[in-house]
Parts: C-alpha cells; sequence; structure tokens
C-alpha cells in the first residue's frame, strides 16, 4: 500500500483524468481528512503523468502534486482506505468488486452496483441512514471492503430540494422537466454542432435513473431492506446549453394538502443535522430559497454554497398538482465528486475508517 | 384608401419593423392573395423608408417594394381591408379598436383584447368555427370591422399538437414545461449577458397566458359563447438560449384511457379539413410526428413544413399522468405572423372579404 | 456503369455521410445539369440506405431519391462522369488517384493531392485558366481521368474578396485572422464543452494552408506551370462558436498606392465573365460590398447569393499595411459542395464531359 | 467626509452598480488597503440599498457590508480620499474634474479624459513613471487632487503582454485582431439575438483608442512630457460570443530582428519590479506563457493569476512582420477594476495618500 504522506486518510481516484475525475482533484487537493495517494486512467496513458494526460478544463491550475502523479491502471494494490469511481458504468462493475474485496470502500458515481438491495445510495442530508446496508453487504458478498452508491447527476439536487417538502407533506405524484448541462454528459460529450443554439430531447437512460433513484432515496429503511417510497415520477430529461448546472422544473402533488406558503417555510426552515453541517464539505444549509423572480439560474446559481446545496425559486402553486418549483444545482459538484466526498466524511465521522476495515 | 397595385386584397402590418413585423413583410412579400399596402413604425421613425430604419434580421433582403415604403402612423386612414397588428399589447388596445370602427378586420398578436367574450381567438386547424364569434362582436360593439386574435407563441405549437389528442381521448390535465426561444421575446429582447450558457426560469406572464388560452381555443361553442374546456393545465415557462423554435414537453392525462400507440396513431393520422389544407400557407399536415429518439429539436425542426407545423416526438408512457410526449414549432412563423396570416386566408376562404364590410 | 435515370451527367460523392457531403447531397439534389447516382460512405454502413447511416443536419429533409440510395464503398465501379470527393484528406489520395486511372473526374474537397504541380487548384472566378493542368497532369500521369483540387474553406471567400484587389493593386503582403465555423472540422467536431462561450485559437494546419494556396490560387500560369505570387500571408486561424459561416479581418499591403475608396469602387465593379455568370451555381457577383458599419456577420451574410459569394464590409484605411477589411463567406457552401460544383459546371462548359473522357 | 469605519483608506466608486462597478465592490470588499466609503448609481435610485438596485451578475453574493449600503449621488461631498470612477464616458468629464477640485484622486475607467497631457494613463508595470504627470496637472488645473487615467479593455492586455517585447526588440508595426467578450460592453449590451452563434465585427471607437493608447502607453517621458512612441498600430475589433476575457491575435514588426525562440525568452523572463510586486493586487508575473498549442483561451485562461495577468501563447514567427502570438486577458479585471486597484495601489505606496492632498 502506498503510504500518505501525512496523517490524512488516503484515498485513490479511480478515472481520474475526465470532467467529474478532475473534480475530485479539484477538491480534494486541499482536503483537511482525505489525501489522494493515487489516481488512475485509460490503459494506454499508464504510467504518465497525471498533468500530461488530462485535458484539464477547470480555470485553476491542476495542483502541483498531483500533476506530477503517475495514472495507475484501477487495482487494489494501489492502496488507499476509500476509493473514489469515476468510472463509466460500463466498465466499473468488475473494478469495484475488487477493491471491495480488498477492502476498500468504493464511493462510486458509476451506475454499475447503484440499485443493488445491499448497496447504500446516500445523500448524506437526506437518508445517512441507509448508510446501514453496508453491514448487509459486507454479509452477503463476504468482503470487509463496501461499494457505496451516488444518485446520478440529475437526481442529487432535486432530492435534496424535495426531501423537506416529503417529509412534511408526503411527495405522491412528480413531474420533472431536468435541464442537464453538457459537462453531465462527460467529455468530450456532446457535439459542438449539435447543441449550439439548440435544445437536445433525450439523454439516454436518465429519465429512468431519476425515476427509480428518487424512490429509493425516499424509500423505508426496515432493518436492511430499503422499501422504496410509493410515490409516482416522471422525468422529461432535455440536455441544454449550458456548461455546469442543471435546472429542473418540479410539479409536486403532496398526500397531506399544503399551500405554497407552507411548502416556503418548510424550504427555508430545512437545516442540517449537526453531523452533517460539521462535515468539511457540507453546504451551511441543503436547500437556499431565492425569492427573485428569475431565479435560479444555472450559471449563476449553482455553484452557489461551494456548488453544494439545490437552489429553489419560483415556488407556487400548480393547477394540475399542487406545488410548482424550479431547483438549480452543481452537477460536477453537489451531483457528483462534491457528493461522494460528502458521504466520505459522513462515513469517517461515523467511525467507518478508525480500525481496520 | 391606398390602392393596392394589384388585385390583390390589400392589407396593412402594424409594428412592422420588429421581429414578428418582418416576419409578416417577408411572408406576405409574395402572397398569392395579399398585399401590403402600408407599414407602421414608431413615431420617431414615421416617413423614412422601412428598410431604412429597420434593423433587419433575416438572411434573405428585405423585399423591394416593401424597402423603399415609408413608415406610416397606425391609423384607420392607411387603408387595406385586413390589417395585421404585431403591435405590443400596451399600445394596441385603443388603435385596434380603432381599425375595427373603421370596418378593418384586424388580426392581432397583440394581448390586447384577447381574451374578451366577443374576440375570437383562432387557429384554423383547432377552432374555426369560433370565427362565427365576429358576428356577436359587430352586434355588441356596433362596428363593422372586426378583432380576432391569435395565440401567444407558446400556446399555438401546443395546441395544435395536442388537439387531436383532446378530440380522441379528451384532455383532463397537462402539464407543460415550454423552452422558448429568444425571438419570443422580440428585439432586443433578452441580454446577451443574461442567456449565454444559462436558462432564465422567468417569461413574465407566459404561463398564465399559454394556461387560459388552452382552454379557451378547445373550448366549446354553443350560439357565440365560447365555455372554457374543463382542463387543468399547468405550465413552466423558461427562456433558452436558441434562436427561433420553442421546445415544450409535456405529461397529459386523458378522460378515456389510451395506450402511446394509441395516441401516436391519432397524432400520425390527423389531417386537414379541405379547407384549410387549400389555404396558401397551410402545411400539409398539422402534426409531423418524428420517431428519431432525439428529436424533435428546436434548431433543426421548428422550421419544417415552413414552419406551420407542430413537430412532435418521444410520444411514452407518462408514469404519472398518462402520456408524455415533446413539441417543437417556430414561434415566429406557426406562433406569430404565419398563423396569423393562414387566419386571414381562412376568413377570406370563408368569403368575409368579398362584398363591402 | 450505373445509369443515370435522366439525361444528365452522372456524378457520384465520395463521402457523402459528412457534413460537407451532405451539402453536396442538398445542392446536387435538383440540380439541371447532374445527377447523383451513387454515394460512399464509411465501410461499417455499406449497403444500408442513405439516409438511415447519415445523422443529416440540415433543415430540409434528404431528397427522396438519396434518401433510399444505398452507401456504397469508394471504387470506380461506381461509374459517373465526375466525383466529387468529401473524403477525409488521410484515406483520399489511393482513392482519388484509382478514380482518375478509371477515367472519372475526380473534383475533391481533401488536401491530398491539392498542392501538386500538375493539380489544378481552382476558384472559377479567379484562376480558371489553371484547369489547363489538366492537360498536363493527364500526360504526366498517364490516366484518362484528372483530379482537380478545391481550396480549403478558410482560402475560398478569401481569395474570392481579394482577387479583385490583386488584379488591380497587386498584394504584396497580407495578414489575416480568420474566425471559423464550427462546421468547418465535420461532425461531430469540437465538443461544446470546449467551445461554448469561448474561443479555440488553434486550428491545425490551417494557417500554412490558407497561406500556401494563397499563392497558387494568385499564382501566374506560364504553359502549364502556376508560379506562386511572390506575396508573403500571414494568418492567424481560430475557431469560434459559430454554426456556419467564416468571418476574416484582413489587412493588406499593395505594390500600387490605392485608397480605401479605390479598393471600394474595384470591389463594387467586379463582375464574373459570361462563362462563370451563365453557370447555375454561379452567385450574381463575386463580392458583395455591404456599407452597413456592423457587417458582415457571419451568421446573416455567410448565405447570402445562395452562399456563393464574398461578403465584403468595414473598408477603410490601414495604418501598418494599406487597406483593413472584414470578409464572410459560407465554409460548407462556397468554402466546400458548392464550390467545387462550380468548377464542375465550369469544366462541363468548356467541354470537358462532352466525349469520352 | 464618511469616516472610514477602520484604518484602511476610505474610498467610493461611482457608478457601482454596473458590471465594472460591481467588480470594484467585489475586489474591493476585502481589500488589505482600501475600504468603500460610499457606492454612488443613476440617479432614479438613489437612496437605496446597493443590493436593490443592482442586477448583480457574480457569482458570490454581494458582501454584506455593501449591500445595505445606499446609493449616493456623484459628488465630492461623499469624501474618500481615492475614487474609482466606472462612469459612462458621457457623464464622466464634468463629475471627475469636480471631484479632483475637491482634492481626490480619481481613478477612472471613463475615457473622459483619457488623452490629455496632463492626465497619466497607467498601466503599472508598464509606465508607472507617467504618473509624474500628476505634478503638472495639479499645477496646471491648481487642484489638490488628480485624474489619472485606466486604458480602455481591450488596451491593457494587449500592452502588459507586448510591452516587454518593445523594451527588448523595439516594435515598430503592429497588427491585431481584438476578439472582445460581451461584459466588455456593458450590462445589458449586446442583444442575444445579435450575438448567439455570431461575431459582431464592430466595436464603435474601440480600434482608434487601442492605437492611440499603444503610442501613449509605449511613449517616452521626458520631464512631464509623454511622447508618442513612434510606432504604427493597426486594429480589427469585433464582439465573440464569450462572457468574460479579450483575445487577441497580434503580428509585430521589431526595429532590432529577434526569433521566436528570443521573444519567448524575453516573455518567459519578464519580471515586476518589487514596488509592483509587493502590491496586494499585482499577478505574480505580468506575462505567463503558455505553451500548449491549443492556448490561451478566454473562458479558460482569462482569469489566471487572479484575472491580473496576460496569458501569451502561440508565439511563432509571421511571414509578414516578425512575430505572431496570441493574448488572452481579463477585461473586467485586469481591463478594468483591477487595474485600476492596482495603480491605486503603486500610488499608496509611493506616498500620493500619506498626508493631506
Amino acid at each position: 500500500m502506498v503510504d500518505s504522506p501525512s496523517n490524512k486518510i488516503p484515498v485513490t481516484v479511480l478515472g481520474a483524468t475526465g470532467m467529474v475525475g478532475q473534480q475530485f482533484v479539484r477538491l480534494l487537493a486541499s482536503h483537511p481528512w482525505f489525501e489522494i495517494t493515487a489516481v488512475t486512467g485509460a490503459g494506454h496513458s499508464t504510467g504518465r503523468p497525471y498533468a500530461e494526460t488530462t485535458r484539464w478544463l477547470e480555470p485553476e491550475p491542476i495542483p502541483d502534486r498531483i500533476a506530477a502523479m503517475p495514472l495507475r491502471r484501477p487495482e487494489p494494490a494501489l492502496g488507499g482506505r476509500i476509493t473514489f469511481s469515476a468510472l463509466e458504468t460500463d466498465g466499473a462493475a468488475a473494478i469495484e468488486v475488487e477493491f471491495a474485496r480488498a477492502g476498500i470502500v468504493v464511493i462510486s458515481l458509476s451506475g454499475a452496483h447503484r440499485l443493488e438491495a445491499s448497496v447504500p445510495l446516500i445523500i448524506p442530508e437526506v437518508n445517512a441512514e441507509h448508510l446501514v446496508l453496508v453491514e448487509r453487504q459486507r454479509r452477503e458478498r463476504k468482503w470487509p471492503g463496501a461499494i457505496i452508491a451516488n444518485p446520478t447527476c440529475g437526481t442529487t439536487g432535486l432530492i435534496l430540494a424535495v426531501a423537506p417538502l416529503h417529509r412534511a407533506f408526503g411527495i405522491e405524484r412528480m413531474i420533472v422537466t431536468s435541464l442537464q448541462a453538457l459537462s453531465g454528459s462527460g467529455y468530450p460529450g456532446l457535439s459542438s454542432l449539435d447543441v449550439l443554439g439548440n435544445v437536445i430531447p433525450l439523454i439516454p437512460g436518465e429519465e429512468e435513473r431519476i425515476e427509480t433513484e428518487t424512490r429509493r432515496l425516499l424509500g423505508q429503511l426496515q432493518g436492511t431492506v430499503v422499501t422504496e417510497a410509493p410515490l409516482a415520477v416522471g422525468v422529461h430529461a432535455h440536455r441544454v446549453p449550458v456548461l455546469d448546472g442543471h435546472l429542473q422544473s418540479v410539479s409536486i402533488g403532496f398526500r397531506r394538502k399544503s399551500t405554497p406558503a407552507d411548502a416556503i417555510a418548510v424550504l427555508e426552515g430545512a437545516r442540517l443535522t449537526p453531523d452533517i453541517s460539521s462535515l468539511p464539505s457540507s453546504p451551511s444549509r441543503p436547500v437556499v430559497v431565492d425569492s427573485r423572480l428569475d431565479r435560479p439560474q444555472p450559471r449563476l446559481d449553482a455553484g452557489r454554497e461551494r456548488g453544494m446545496a439545490a437552489i429553489v425559486g419560483r415556488v407556487r402553486a400548480c393547477p394540475v398538482l399542487d406545488l410548482r418549483l424550479v431547483v438549480a444545482s452543481h452537477n460536477r459538484i453537489r451531483g457528483a465528486a462534491g457528493g461522494a466526498i460528502l458521504t466520505a466524511e459522513l462515513m469517517n465521522a461515523k467511525g467507518f475508517f478508525n480500525g481496520t476495515p
């Protein structure tokens, strides 16, 4: 195992050269608890320094220590206590299993194991208690590590925003149009010729992902079983010419009647529990309500609260269901790397990495 | 009255220098039935040639005859049998009344009289029979002319697409996210600094307009009274960085159950009645169903059928209501000038302009 | 040889599925002299209908006759008297030679043979006389067909604009910043993540291409030898987020002194010779001077004259060299398919396709 | 005079609600030496809090202390030792004079006094010695304050980049194409309908501004007279759909021959003098040379070094003059508010604000 050059917890990043991988590198560069000890990339670039093989798309430069780090192949011998996986879903399944078998906690953005019954799908502010599935996973799979899944970027911001409403009024039905940023499809992603001055009405698989993950995230935990929440969700997912930041227009029908004023009060009153708010990457609040008429906007608002909160606006009655609102969130931070890091921080705070796995 | 230099019906265009006014000029330049005999503009440019006072934004040049035409003030002395009004709603109310009093048929894109009980709000393929309100209007207002209203650009394409479904299955509830093009707000409209790489979640008044007009357009005519259709519509209207072409994602609940296959059959089977299909500006069909997975797209599809049809795609089941689909339409053609001209053509075919008004 | 279904000259299009190939299909669909008898595409799609294998990016639909045409492999057995090659430079060299050996006239947009001494590089309005190189080519290469090259899209509009000035005043030095549209790099071309709200300062190889081709196109023909024009050209080539239409800012130093007024007079006086102006794809004039202060603009002006002219504006003195001006031209029409078709038309008018090759 | 709530030097910002004004507010919010004591805005919003009257376009929120500050009218009674003027050129002339008469040092981004013989036009790294003109100004104008001008945003980054080359080799001739960001024209600036997917070839007055200011900035100081540098500059200024960051392609002819390698060595060797490098807003170096082939790019590179440096790339020979290169710089930071603040810092370091004016 590679030694960490400090007392921090050694972590590795799989798929570190892509757009989300770069966010992991950026966000972990000066993390108070975690330290990157290895990064992996596609086979042909193995052995070359990270800086040479990465089309770095952030304004600030690559952190020096990572820039010089040679790209490695994704294998458990890399070491680390935690592995953040930004692998494509296709290749991720076997690799993530291998790491878990080797005793490493894999926090994965891939869809490879996301919906398995014993894999916790986590948004710390929403369903931290689902982490108990790790016990069942270790028991069933007989491995010392674990696989923890992050929702897809189209789900996280949405659920962060509506979870307080669900707790207060019970969401029964929800129709969402999700206007997703270009960075959500990775690099190179969409051709400029397709999307400049245009909207693409299809994001393959995304509608089903958001619908399924919503029911899982808001689902009930009994012992080590999560029962999907009994709610109907219908999503329209479109790609818009925005660099970063998803915008979602949402109509919701509740079990218990509520007015828009009630909903605003609940959203503005939403607070973090101390075990979350004390985490290094935590936003100051999960939901920011912006009362300006023409907000939130993805370019201006998705990055607020360091990109970790859901920004909600235009809360008003819906003539068909009960409530309409608009949510903006940062797909590469809250919806990807930042969300995964927050989950790792929560697990650390809960003692997951204290002893031997 | 200005003589028409031909046997065509003389028409005038109010607000001819704006983005929609330019579409009237372009579409009427070689119209087989109508001929522009006067154009009006803002007060300070009166008397100067159209070409000098207009920031022409079409690729093809200004038609020669119109280029040299002096801008006039909007007053009935301009003559013409028909007046197309592309005036802003604010100033339009009094002017349009004056024209109707003078015996001119005003086909208006403004919202000034759009929802008055005796003003027909017309989409020829959808509710041509509402034109009978003109009788009531003339009787009540005691004027020889008439005011006929066009729906707002966010309504027309949507209703053109869903009207066949309403006739077949009865729309009960509909939730729409309307992604509207920049040209919909006129020139100069939105600042490039606001909308480049961004989505603006608000279009003032547009949600209410689409909701109200939908109920009116699909309403029942009894005698000379239109009763609003008893359906619930909830709209989210956003501005996206697209030049021309609105894209709308729609979820619909029907009174009579239907499958997506039923809906596709209805949409593909939608045909124009001969009295519409014989009009010069008519599309070949009101709805084009595009089965490609990632269509329709506003930039590629809104201009099909000369911009006069609704292009529908992604017809599939909705987990909350019954059906989901996506509609693209051309906001400045079908949603504005082209739609108004089609209405004028229909009125002409029905003999409205045969005798003295 | 595939029979042409008419009396038109049978032509084939190599690389017909790409962005430029699509322009060939569109422009040739109703051509009065030429008729497409075969189209080729990448190996794996051979045999399937054109419509199924092409990501068609034009607003109007694929012409019916071509839509159903099966994609073929690029081999001389396809027949045709003329082959338009939209192949990538890499694969084009051998294939184009094979066609020429089989007696076919290849008009190529690829760079494969562009700078060979016996290959005419042609802009009909500029150097039609260079076509005489075909004699030398046939003699030297001992083939009955021919290869004729089109300049790269960054060169054609520029030289169309400045050639009248060169004839009048003798260009000695020229500095050009070429702002090139996304479609110039083919599909998918640049990632939307790179170019949205950005300018990319590099277009690999383009600066050298424009510099070399300029000297060749303006070169002197003696017998069957073209001597490069003795002028210095320096180009900065950048990619901008524009769909179609290159914009070039040009500073020129002349051998014979001239004022901006002289230059404007020359550009406005530029006329086509009758042998060009009678060709079906000819613009009405090679250069359109637009005196509006903020024109030409690529989106509004590149398509004027059916995309076949150079639009020039902002003609003014240069404090360093003699003259400054701005040129817009359509890179996929004049700079690619349209330019190649015009060359074929010229060759036909000169009798190249009258007898056996 | 309003008391500063700290020991910092009290400063005011004129025109604080615009896009550049917002940069002043952002950059001065936590400045170690200066503290905003008043902000001014257009007449009709006087008295209302800054946050209510400003269309704030920065991602981070308005600094609390400023958000609550009431907008004032621009009059010397506002106090402050330094006034940063982001006024439009039209209204600025008289107001800035009034402030100087009242003993205040006005550092102005307006063009009102920019080219007057006794007004120093300053880029600290380039011509700090021109500040001596203040003596002459005070003597001639008989006022205790001073007016110091900032170059226009199209000039600063360019001259920051080429000044080391001028010192080393003597610039004789320079041709520049300046691709300028939308924010350079203030809010609302260009209509989205004009500039989306387009390039506008005209920026009124900008070419002349850059040409004149270049000769002034590189001019020779003798006593208190600046003689314009004897060099020829020709500029093409275009607006491109980029939010922030100007990109300029530059061809230069030198008095003393130099190779691209010489030029790169000079640019990479350019260092700040200690009196500049110790200023709070100073970049770590004036010029950053980026050797990546496709850099600099305005969106990715203009913000490097906190937006205060010129980023240079593509340094290569020019076939017409001697050298070609590309420069990116941040128009609202280095080219506006950041540059003005750096000048104020330099003046403070030189003791301008030590005693009574």
